[in-house]
């Protein structure tokens, strides 16, 4: 197969590690006899620098053409002070809303050589396999109004939480089929006793779960979500929930897997072309060095063969190779304990290669 | 010293929980001197039960007139389904709102004989001593409009997010005030790479801190606090964010300490009563058994003899008998694990008392 696949390296580290998963994406292509292509286009803080704009049209453009989008990461202190619209996360809030991605898919699983690398006790966490599926195009995010505002005579500031119906019902379905062919558990998070939203939110979980008999519906408080992650996390299946309660909880949830470098993301629209990210950010601290975790990225691209490819054989393969690597004893800096020795980005890269 | 507490015991487990935390309170009473009387009101789901009401008016005008309030907890399946203004939720919310109890304190310690039944690890959790200060009458809370309305011809609904200056800067300078007497730092956690409130926040938080040259400052995002708060949780002395962030990673915090049956809260106004009680719920499914532990609302009693009476050695004293009532190996059902036997509610507190 032939697949186009559009590169937003972005910043920080982010240029690093998708150059590296480009790596692994070759060798999978040329073991199954796929082609993929690559066009690199800027976001983020760099685009701003570049065109002065986080989110160029050229680069809305070219990924709307393409079968797939691998990013990196974005933002860093260098933009932090920058107003609203020329912010470097603005670029990735807007891609979200204009490809209609509103579903974003963060596995949480545990690699078995990195199992007692979590500060959450080996027992609590063995054989973890959670899939946090987080609203993404709507919520506090997307509301308006956002601003500074006068109120009682005071400067303020407003955001706003909205969701209507249709993207309820669309998250919550693909939370539903999701749990269809994993463990038939969709728990649906909340803060029904405080947050109308919420009401609406809960109201139509239930109503969608008529649809699906065989997958059970439970409903949690945000509040407490955030304790049982940490207290059971082998309790859930599929945890599905709205954008800021799921950005919230899926950072904690990755806590469990020891490090922010080895999660990656899916980001899915209904028909139209997906983003595929590693969680982590952009880390402008190491950016650079060659001491990043490309592991998050190749992972990511994992799931791109999934999702938007359908090549699941290609999918499993990567994972394996990233396990036996992993096995092998090699880690990254950010897994590194005591007076191991950290190995480069690439170096890690090559690791996985040699299993693929 | 002579002086009147609210009791309003609540649902569930409250009842239970608030009677045994004034055998304690007495017996201080009895040692140093003081006389401590007592009003009970009803407040949640058993008030709506009697007075069709979540907060009758007689409630409020007592705690009004009293010089603290001890509360155990509201909510429960029975009044899930009323509808929004007649659930117990709301009577919490309205007492916090008309006692303007802008600032919740939140403390997260460890108690010495526990430090192995955290999930989390023991040297990443032990000498644990985190404060989470948490804005507690603003923000979506309380934001308006909160309701149902059509979106685009959808059904839809919205809630709302706002601050102003006035309550952002008191609520940061409490937690100077409070990390000036600790560890001397302060970490504010918002969201502002997205949000406009959060944006405020940290511009106000910016501001105060020119008023507290001995008080160090740090932005946190929350998604990554989320994290932080299991990954090294002794990085944080005071902690302090707005009201639904401060739900969510108080709740996640609390399982540092093992159980939530531990942790206790103080909810303080600019000068008139707060309200004291533990930050477990109402726990309906072990309400009336003997079977809760009131540890956390006694310990909640610490709080108020502190804060409200200023009565340091007296808080001291309990907090003291319940390390040493732990240390000598008595559990309740939410901390036994094995064959262990659990002891009672009272059994507890007994243990507790003979401490003192
Ligand atoms: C960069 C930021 C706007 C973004 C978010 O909050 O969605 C990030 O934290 C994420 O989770 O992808
Ligand atoms: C009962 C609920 C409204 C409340 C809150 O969210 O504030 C509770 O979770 C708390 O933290 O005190």
């Amino acid at each position: 197969m032939k697949k186009s696949i559009t590169l937003l390296p972005g910043d920080g580290i982010g240029p690093e590690v998708v150059a590296e998963a480009t790596r692994v994406l070759d060798e999978i292509g040329k073991q199954y006899g796929h082609e993929f292509t690559y066009q690199s286009a800027a976001i983020g803080g760099t685009a701003i620098d570049q065109f002065n704009d986080p989110l160029p049209s050229d680069t809305l453009a070219l990924c709307k053409e393409s079968d797939a989008i691998l990013l990196g990461a974005v933002g860093g202190p260098k933009w932090d002070a920058n107003p609203a619209h020329l912010r470097p996360e603005k670029g990735l809030l807007r891609i979200r809303k204009e490809l209609q991605l509103f579903s974003n898919l963060r596995p949480v699983s545990i690699y078995n050589s990195l199992v007692s690398e979590s500060t959450i006790k080996e027992e609590v966490v063995r054989d973890i396999d959670l899939l946090i599926v987080r609203e993404l195009t709507g919520g506090l995010y997307f509301g308006e109004p956002s601003e500074r505002l006068d109120i009682d005579g005071e400067e303020g500031a407003v955001d706003t939480l909205t969701y209507k119906r249709s993207e309820i019902e669309r998250i919550i379905r693909m939370a539903f089929q999701l749990a269809e062919v994993r463990g038939g558990k969709v728990m649906s998070v909340d803060k029904a006793n405080v947050l109308e939203s919420s009401r609406l939110w809960r109201q139509i979980a239930n109503e969608i779960s008529e649809e699906f008999p065989n997958v059970s519906l439970e409903h949690m408080l945000v509040d407490n979500a955030a304790m049982q992650l940490i207290r059971n996390p082998r309790q859930f299946d599929v945890l599905v929930t709205e954008n800021l309660f799921g950005d919230i909880l899926s950072d904690e949830a990755s806590m469990i897997s020891g490090s922010l470098g080895l999660l990656p993301s899916a980001s899915l629209s209904a028909d139209g072309p997906g983003i595929y990210e590693p969680i982590h950010g952009s880390a402008p601290d190491i950016a650079g060095k060659g001491l990043a975790n490309p592991l998050a990225t190749i992972a990511s691209t994992a799931m791109m063969l999934k999702y938007a490819f359908h090549m699941e054989d290609e999918a499993r393969d990567i994972l394996n190779a990233i396990n036996k690597a992993l096995d092998s004893g090699i880690r990254t800096a950010d897994l590194v304990y005591g007076n191991q020795e950290a190995v480069s980005t690439s170096e890690m890269t090559d690791a996985v290669l040699q299993y693929i």
